[in-house]
């Protein structure tokens, strides 16, 4: 079958057909979405090699009855089950965990790939793929609230306006904060606008005023502009991840006493309630679609600056 | 009168007598305490030039008459009374701040010093000024339980068992939390243990593991080690300032879901009733006591490292 691995250069290649893990199915993928931390990885993020990808909707083709011929999305840590984590109820943070397309897990952008029944979710029958695709990463945003409690009346402002930020201001709208995205381009004002949003540029904005600052920027920049924008006490979340280590002012953090909270994989339950309830509009977030052969021409449009979701399809 | 100044050096210099302003007193030092951001203001933090020193317990010789004769320990945070974070109670984050002996406002080793009467707290009676000496760094790590709930059944870790990680200890054991300080020192270890306080070499004690690490290092190494210590979805308590800027990785503070919590200064009521109540042994952190005049050899010792607390007294 055909897959797109990376090993330090990306190539679309003939992989052997996937052999499922105990416990583990088949799935052929009906969508599929390319992600910042995919172009991480391509600049030396976790060191990995293997056939990339972690977003996706497609179909069970092998594996346990039950499964078979349903529509799924997918959480992407792979998990052992007993560590202290798995045992809590947190399998997200796993202490042996792999990770697909991630972590010595091979990922979805690929004809067909495997994954544990444990990570499966139904998609519910209104959602379309085009919909569903997004919901690893809209879980993603749904964990800032799930991490900090944000409140109607909090000042918050997302910097960094691409496709994380996009999607994480559909879900801070939710709460009916006093929201602003930081912007530099057109596009995504008309964007936020759509979604009574505001967007503003960053010479718009006082320092020192955020309740909570929320850094999609996704390079290491973004923690030194997120302790300019929040107030003393207020708190900062981290959503990027890079191969970078920034400097960073820890005694700003100590002297103000500014909150930082990391987080990572959300609840994949959430985001799905929000897509059938149709409180999220994920349609204008698409920006090209390629088959798995125009990978290479797929993610040179997705490094772009300003280019917002690009979809994969098995073609 | 004789007072400790630093522009750049350090030097034992004759000033005129304070000027109080309106609301201020007037307080003749009893003690005063030589604390690590006293030697990182002599390395360049804040750009400091004047009258060093914050810890003090004193004994008001001018200014409002209630006042007068009083024996006062005091906030370190002069407050404008009308930004946002005055006006809602937190004073300590206001916006327009000066701080005694850091910035912009000349410190307490002097033979005299000013500071407003709304920063003052009268020293209990019974608790000698060798103890009351210590109220502002014993309120500071009183903000670190005040900031971050600490359960009895959490795993602990102080790292750095300095003048300010042995304070720490001293407040953590009373929470009955499972508490370890990394020592590198015998002597750090005895007083520890007549605490009742588990001292553990580092390489003694398993990474990943703590659910609270509390950085009292004092330098820019302690979050990269607390970072190793904590456990994922666990909570780093920074109370360290220096002049640097670590290379911090953020995107472990992602994966990990880590909070990250910077704690400045604290409630010096809460401190004032800990010392009354005799739940904290401050004495033993004593290491040596120096005149005014002596204060050059006084800081050499205070920056020899593994020393405790150095007092100064006018002599």
């Amino acid at each position: 079958m055909r897959a797109v691995m990376f090993d330090g250069a990306l190539h679309v290649v003939d992989r052997e057909w996937p052999q499922p893990d105990a416990g583990e199915v088949v799935i052929r993928p009906r969508l599929m979405g390319i992600c910042n931390t995919d172009l991480e990885l391509m600049q030396g993020y976790k060191d990995f090699s293997g056939v990339l990808g972690h977003e996706f909707v497609g179909e069970v083709i092998e594996g346990a009855p039950e499964w078979m011929g349903r529509r799924v999305v997918g959480e992407i840590n792979v998990t052992c089950g007993s560590c202290d984590f798995c045992r809590q109820g947190i399998p997200s943070q796993c202490r042996d965990r792999r990770a697909l397309g991630i972590q010595n897990y091979d990922g979805a952008f690929a004809e067909a790939f495997r994954l544990p029944v444990a990570n499966l979710w139904t998609v519910p029958t209104k959602v379309p793929d085009e919909i569903a695709v997004f919901a690893e990463p809209l879980a993603a945003v749904c964990q800032i609230v799930e991490a900090v409690h944000i409140r109607p009346i909090d000042r918050v402002i997302i910097i960094g306006a691409g496709k994380l930020g996009l999607l994480a201001a559909q879900v801070l709208r939710l709460t009916g904060c006093d929201l602003s995205v930081i912007v530099r381009r057109e596009r995504q004002s008309a964007l936020l606008a759509g979604l009574g949003v505001q967007a503003v540029a960053r010479d718009k904005v006082a320092d020192g005023q955020a309740d909570i600052v929320i850094d999609c920027t996704g390079n290491a920049g973004g923690f030194a502009e997120s302790l300019d924008l929040v107030r003393p006490r207020g708190t900062v979340v981290l959503k990027s991840t890079y191969a970078d280590l920034p400097q960073a002012d820890l005694t700003r953090v100590v002297v103000e006493e500014i909150k930082v909270v990391g987080s990572r994989c959300g609840p994949f339950g959430a985001a799905l309630r929000l897509m059938q309830r149709g409180l999220v509009d994920l349609r204008p977030l698409i920006e090209a679609r390629y088959t798995l052969e125009e990978a290479e021409q797929a993610f040179q449009h997705a490094r772009q600056p300003g280019t917002l979701k690009v979809l994969l399809h098995v073609g």
